[in-house]
């Protein structure tokens, strides 16, 4: 016979790591315990259930042949038993025993192990302020609570939501429930912008316009102090700095680890109380693997500990820990955080460190945009693609890059060649210009928007350019009474002409135009440049500094920036 | 003054390196000389400016931003002289002079130069056979003989055509006629597949298929011997194997570099005549540099030099050649060989080598091909894309990816990482398998396709399955009275047993069933398994294997690549 193997966690790890190990040593005998009834299910689906994609909460737990992953189903196909409804209670480690509780009939036991894998999950980081115990406030990590809050959808109970959180679920779920069921949905952030940690702040401007175009309210900045209810039920949320009306609150405001297990049986874990392991995601005790949600992975560019629950993440451990279980020695490196997330209009995506993490990080990092179409101009559909390249002063290395388009698909191909580059060198800005992707005219351009970034970048890093954000440019021109900036419009020269006629102090002066009209700039006086992606300013710069005009910034991204993130100069 | 600097040839390379030049050293006396009346032109557009997607051959020669890129934009915008009709006849290294005709005026000039650029480009490979001269036979890559083609199909002067040659723009432009033109088309290649040497026999099945099923007739292996005409304009196309009607024929059966000039000046060219240049991309004289498609480029993974005529090389190669004129120390290291080529439902994308380039380069290679869907299963879009990764056996090294979708971005999304990786490392099979993608339902499954194909791959590599190609499958079916194999379909029950009840010989027993029908399959005979993607299959042959029973192939990509190569079963 072979090994006894216990794993503990049945969602998306446990079972891969089960399945693999059960191909690679058919004789293991395996047996998984879950304490939920559901087990194998697409966690990240959930906001798909609510909206109404998924119809039923089984499609959640199928494989894509539509298979139901029950108990039976792995028994029967994969040779290991499940055991659902199951809590272990306590591992103990010099017997090398768990003890489990079956939590329908009570009954206890206590089984014998060879090797054991912790797939023990994360659980949402509960609410934690007065009136989080009233009925209709839910987090939506488990299935029963997404099919609580996809009754409450269906049937036009609750009129309005709110949102607690601004990261991937919460905005996944409030893109669901207003645009699949109509219901008014607020958004409370306690951080100054949508998805910290994941967008720079200045795309987070776009995610935010987008959800406010959208008729989603968003609040950043701001706290939940308490939720109040009638007969029980929640009715209304009160943050710092408003009362919000909600049948329906959604608290998402991140994981916490399930470490407890571990930490009691004496492993080490971290401040976080998340599990730590090896690159062949063995824990302190080397017959104990673990891995997914429950566990601290290395952040391969910081080279410091970090946490990403991702069921993409936990899928790859999972291969890793089957292999390792089965006699291999295979191994999870690290990850360096690859994301995406579609919201109404407009998708993000992004890999690595945003400008702001990687200034946190100790990096004298700088974030260079661009707006490009995704596609030839030529090509009759193509998109806006918006790149933000976070790069090392000094060393040019690359640190990140994250961006928004409407077209996800599009967007990933950027992304995830440069998440490939992060987990294997330490690219530099010259490594993403000459970057060597597929072309035709309707999959990009000749000169790609990755491309195209990296040359942005290798001209700010060289000193050719001084940028800023449309963000700065939008507050330089509605400051424009209190600063002694002038302002440039270098589009062709009928855009600018209809802004100008309504500012007198915008300054039409088209690309074309400013090779002989560069002499109407001022050189006593800051100036600031925009056109339409980025592409003529920097020109119309390098133009001005020949005639020794040099005090000049030239706006990243450009109008399509501006108006992206909910800029507006038209009257 | 700066640098005196001669361009020779104003497509892609030529002026992208003269404007990155101008702008990093903006002192230079920049001459750009082309014998064309147009320039500066997006090459690959040509098929659709054929097919009306681009409706203006103006559209291009111009900008992003709609601006005609002419002599007077070079000159305004970009600081540097353009001459257009004039080719350059000579150069007198020695006396660091290019002797140039006006072809208009017959005027003849030399000018000195301090360096040099040789961005001559290619040209079309002739057609070689009698007829070749008649009206109404062209090759595609002047805009001129867009504009002629385009007007006989404007003019609905040609009901049927034939395109001599299987690569990208010969494809492309059948796509275009037939699709926007309702042209009946037909395509002869001399090969024995369409897209050779970027698709693997085994996807080009794929190609094939999807222009037969919109009306194009594909010829391989099959040459063309003469062209014959009624009043001087083509009527027919004779090859060793049938006559087929045309009132237009295309030509386009590859590149020849132009590299005669730099022969006749004493410069380093291949046997093909390509320019050989080092990683500044210098020429064997240190002040002339070349680039784009009249160069020989170092394949980074054979590290043979090789040919690679795509716009996108030649831009990136522009930028490099302009830093090192302006000082700079830029390098192109080489390429890997990455490409899309959009049809009329499915998009092809690849990256490094085919299995077949890859044998014939020595590498001991297996193709391990897998259909998966692009998103979650349970989003509501997706896709099924074929992904067959080549990589060398004992080694588990990476040499190439190849795939197929109707999703040209989502396919690049999984092509253009495994690019990034083979431009810098010998990424192996673990790297694929373990590679960190952006993930959330609406762009990936959690198991993204590109690491499935890894798996995969790993599986086949260390002997866990024996597998043969849709196409292998296929033929073994049709064989079925000259061998001995015994059949099995694998997919859920009810699917098999339609089949099944056309042709007993078809087994229908699910993956399901096998647990308890294995012993139906006789130990004495080969089996040969397939499901609907390969998924349900390979567990099956696991499930034999517990059994005894190994001697089975597994069907790669199972009935999803046998329908999309055009197989059919059912009656």
């Amino acid at each position: 016979m072979g090994q006894k193997i216990i794993v503990i966690g049945g969602v998306a790890l446990g079972p891969k790591a089960a399945c693999r190990c059960m191909r690679l040593a058919p004789d293991s005998e395996i047996t998984l315990f879950d304490e939920n009834s559901l087990i194998s299910y697409g966690g990240c689906g959930i906001p798909f259930f609510v909206g109404g994609d998924v119809d039923n909460v089984k499609e959640l737990c199928s494989t894509p042949y539509q298979t139901l992953r029950d108990p039976g189903y792995f028994r029967d196909m994969k040779g290991f038993e499940v055991k659902t409804n199951t809590r272990v209670t306590a591992i103990d480690r010099a017997a090398k025993t768990v003890t489990a509780k079956n939590l329908l009939t009570g009954e206890e036991m206590t089984c014998p192990y060879d090797k054991l894998v912790l797939a023990t999950g994360a659980k949402p980081r509960p609410a934690d302020v007065p009136g989080a115990d009233l009925e209709n406030v839910y987090t939506l990590t488990k299935l029963e609570a997404a099919d609580a809050v996809r009754h409450l959808m269906e049937s036009r109970k609750a009129e309005s939501a709110v949102v607690v959180g601004g990261g991937f679920i919460g905005l996944e779920a409030a893109v669901a429930m207003a645009d699949q069921w109509g219901v008014k949905v607020s958004v409370v952030e306690m951080m100054n912008q949508v998805l910290p940690g994941v967008l720079s702040e200045s795309l987070s401007l776009m995610a935010k316009h987008d959800l406010e175009s959208n008729g989603v309210d968003v609040y950043t900045g701001e706290k939940v102090l308490r939720m109040e209810g009638v007969d029980g039920k929640v009715c209304k949320v009160v943050t710092d700095k408003r009362e919000i009306e909600a049948q329906l609150v959604i608290y998402s405001t991140g994981f916490l680890p399930n470490g407890q297990l571990a930490k009691d049986a004496g492993l080490e874990v971290t401040s976080r109380g998340a599990i730590v392991v090896n690159e062949y995601m063995q824990t302190s005790d080397p017959d104990i693997y673990a891995g997914g949600d429950c566990c601290s992975i290395k952040n391969l560019i910081t080279g410091a500990q970090g946490y990403l629950p991702l069921g993409s993440m936990a899928n790859r451990q999972g291969r890793v820990i089957g292999t390792n279980l089965a006699g291999g020695k295979a191994t999870f490196k690290g990850y360096v955080g690859t994301w995406a997330v579609k919201l109404f209009a407009k998708a993000f995506c992004g890999t690595g460190l945003t400008v702001e993490m990687a200034r946190r990080s100790d990096f004298d990092a700088i974030g260079v945009l661009v707006e490009q179409l995704d596609k030839a101009h030529f090509y009759p559909q193509h998109d806006i693609t918006a790149l933000e390249l976070v790069v090392e002063k000094g060393t040019s290395r690359v640190l990140g890059i994250q961006g928004c388009s409407a077209n996800a698909d599009a967007l990933k191909a950027r992304i995830d060649p440069v998440a490939a580059l992060l987990q294997h060198i330490q690219p530099t800005v010259e490594d993403i210009s000459t970057l060597e992707a597929a072309y035709a005219p309707p999959v990009a351009a000749a000169m790609d928007v990755i491309n195209a970034v990296g040359n942005a970048a290798e001209n700010v890093l060289a000193g050719r350019c001084q940028v800023i954000t449309a963000q700065e440019f939008y507050e330089l021109w509605q400051n424009r009474d209190k600063n002694n900036y002038f302002f440039i419009d270098a589009r062709p020269q009928k855009a600018g002409d209809a802004i100008q006629a309504e500012y007198p102090d915008w300054h039409a002066i088209s690309l074309e135009g400013i090779q002989t009209r560069w002499n109407e700039v001022p050189k006593d006086r800051p100036v600031a440049i925009i056109c339409n992606t980025g592409l003529r300013s920097y020109d119309a710069v390098l133009c001005l500094a020949r005639h020794g005009i040099t005090d000049v910034r030239h706006t990243m991204g450009g109008m399509q920036a501006l108006l992206a993130q909910g800029g507006k100069i038209k009257k």
